[in-house]
């Protein structure tokens, strides 16, 4: 997608060939700024640090994190050490140890004299896999906003609300969540985004705006509590996020606060989809209730918030009162019997796991 | 209820007996300062910039703002524009309709040149009833907790999350949904808070934090996102919440995000109450959905935050990208079929005409 005209992905190889470009996605939507990855320690900390988040864009981003270790060292050990680091940086997500397990399994069979340009073409083939697969969901899910749109009688916008960020930033291109309502746009369909701010970080309100933005997509920011009187009102024909892990079974997890809306979704008859590439499926775990480990990030989060001040610098300001205590979960799971269907890159199917293994049998 | 160590109500007349003190509440959690209000039109401006908030408080504060009129102006047209001003100040509580109508019922018997002493008696007395109103909330709602203690074998504490301030800052003193909690803190039943930051404003996060950590009660700040999850993961015992307008079929009207975690606590088999003195029932309105008007707030309440920066000054900061259209509904209704009960300070009754009604049939 295009930031001032220019197209871009989220992540590139530099032209030294031996470091990774990224855009500092703290910094949004306040100054655009790009980063370059010399090290396993910094891709790591990249993703620790949610300079680069987004379960798609963090795998890749590990994918290329392994890259690096190898070009300084390719040994098993090296290998080894390069994965447990990684893996360590995010809890929840699924993509992660997807393209982990994709670089291991392309790599401990390569002679480590070979290793670093194998981790160059692996992790380069999964971040053209990616922007493909997101182009493909956004085919299948364009046809649930046509739906929607032949449901209004034709009678633009259709409504879309979306919660954190699953757009391009979250990926190396097009996004999840957001590739339907791209696709749409730029199709001429006439689209209009309510976005949640998306507490304690603010993804919604920070990057999706950002990117809508950019690509000229009409969007509305609302804060996190507005979404249900919204529904109730009629103002939201569909929902669509994305994931960070989705059981065998259809169960959903995704930043904090995604089960709310899901919730209101049923209660308004609004259907409420999931966008996701086959890497957010964990098939080995049914039930996400119990099974999937949920990410207690930083009280900071919630006691502080970053902003542009009258002086127009950007500043982090403390919001409580001093020595509040604070919980700050990353995640929720959305229950499979909340999501209307699931929109992957081979289709749309049941949040089941029927729907699934219909969609993914073969593989 | 006492701030560092005095005892405060949220309103009081001053010594000179011409003008009304009140807590600054935009200024908390930073700041705590107190203001002198001297004429109607600082009065209406307190209310409409929100320096008092809280349903309850908003009505007492009305009700001193036209004794303020009455000392400079006690005529019929006086009158009349004291209420038609203060009336329209914030268009969705019922409170502030109900003091207007007793004032006016005070005042309008009453010789011009007797008005201010009525109007003082009149207003004074309201703020004494509304004291005597939230403390009867809490003796009612205490039973809630002791319930909620019971079921959790005696092992405490009692895990109560709450949604905006309805606290004592809320009304003149003890507060609604945050009256039990004050009672069984101050009667020894281990009771901790989960505190919505309440979006956009921040009520939560600023003004119910900083009370309960002024009294003492155990709390814990969570974003508006967080509440479905810990309830999923049975870490609330019950919900309370104010109300700014409650129908007489018992729909709530309340802070946006209301209707988000009475979803959650119906999905969930939580008990989901809401905390209301009879000043917030609208007796002409039966459907709350259709009929209870829904005011939309400034977009700079979401594009902007206040906080302390790092060089200790508390100012406005910018938090979306430049120009992002922003919609801010200021409150939800939550229909009554997802509330358990209403405690008010009659007792305790059902969400419905005839829970009501049975209460109030006398009134």
């Amino acid at each position: 997608m295009k930031i001032g005209g220019t197209p871009y992905r989220t992540i590139w190889v530099e032209d030294d060939a031996r470091s990774v470009g990224i855009i500092d996605q703290t910094r949004l939507p306040f100054d655009f700024v790009t980063l370059r990855l010399r090290s396993l320690e910094e891709a790591a900390d990249a993703i620790r640090s949610m300079r680069v988040r987004g379960a798609p864009l963090i795998g890749i981003t590990a994918a290329y994190g392994v890259w690096l270790q190898m070009l300084g060292d390719p040994s098993d050990a090296g290998l080894e050490a390069a994965c447990t680091t990684l893996l360590a940086t995010r809890p929840t997500g699924s993509n992660l140890r997807w393209a982990l397990g994709q670089m291991r399994s392309a790599l401990e069979p390569t002679p480590p004299a070979e290793r670093s340009d194998r981790a160059y073409t692996r992790a380069s083939e999964l971040a053209d896999q990616d922007v493909a697969t997101c182009r493909a969901i956004g085919e299948h899910g364009l046809t649930l906003i046509q739906q929607a749109l032949e449901a209004r009688g034709g009678d633009g916008p259709v409504n879309v609300l979306t919660h954190c960020n699953a757009g391009w930033l979250a990926t190396v291109d097009w996004g999840t969540a957001l590739a339907p309502v791209y696709r749409a746009h730029d199709g001429g369909i006439p689209v209009h985004v309510w976005v949640d701010e998306t507490r304690p970080r603010n993804q919604g309100a920070s990057l999706t705006a950002w990117e809508l933005g950019q690509h000229g997509v009409p969007y509305t920011v609302i804060v996190d509590n507005a979404g249900g009187h919204l529904m109730q009102h009629g103002r939201v024909d569909l929902c669509i996020t994305g994931t960070d892990r989705t059981t065998a079974h259809g169960d959903v997890c995704n930043k904090i606060g995604t089960y709310l809306k899901a919730l209101a979704a049923r209660d308004n008859g609004v259907p409420f989809y999931v966008a996701l590439p086959h890497s957010s499926i964990d098939w080995s775990l049914a039930n996400g209730f119990s099974e999937i480990p949920i990410e207690e990030r930083d009280a900071d989060e919630v006691g502080s918030m970053r902003g542009r001040g009258e002086d127009g610098r950007v500043a982090q300001f403390a919001i409580l009162p001093e020595g509040s205590p604070v919980s700050n979960p990353g995640f929720d799971v959305t229950p499979a019997r909340l999501v209307t269907a699931l929109i992957t890159e081979r289709g749309i199917c049941k949040a089941s796991a029927e729907g699934l293994a219909g969609l993914y049998r073969s593989s």
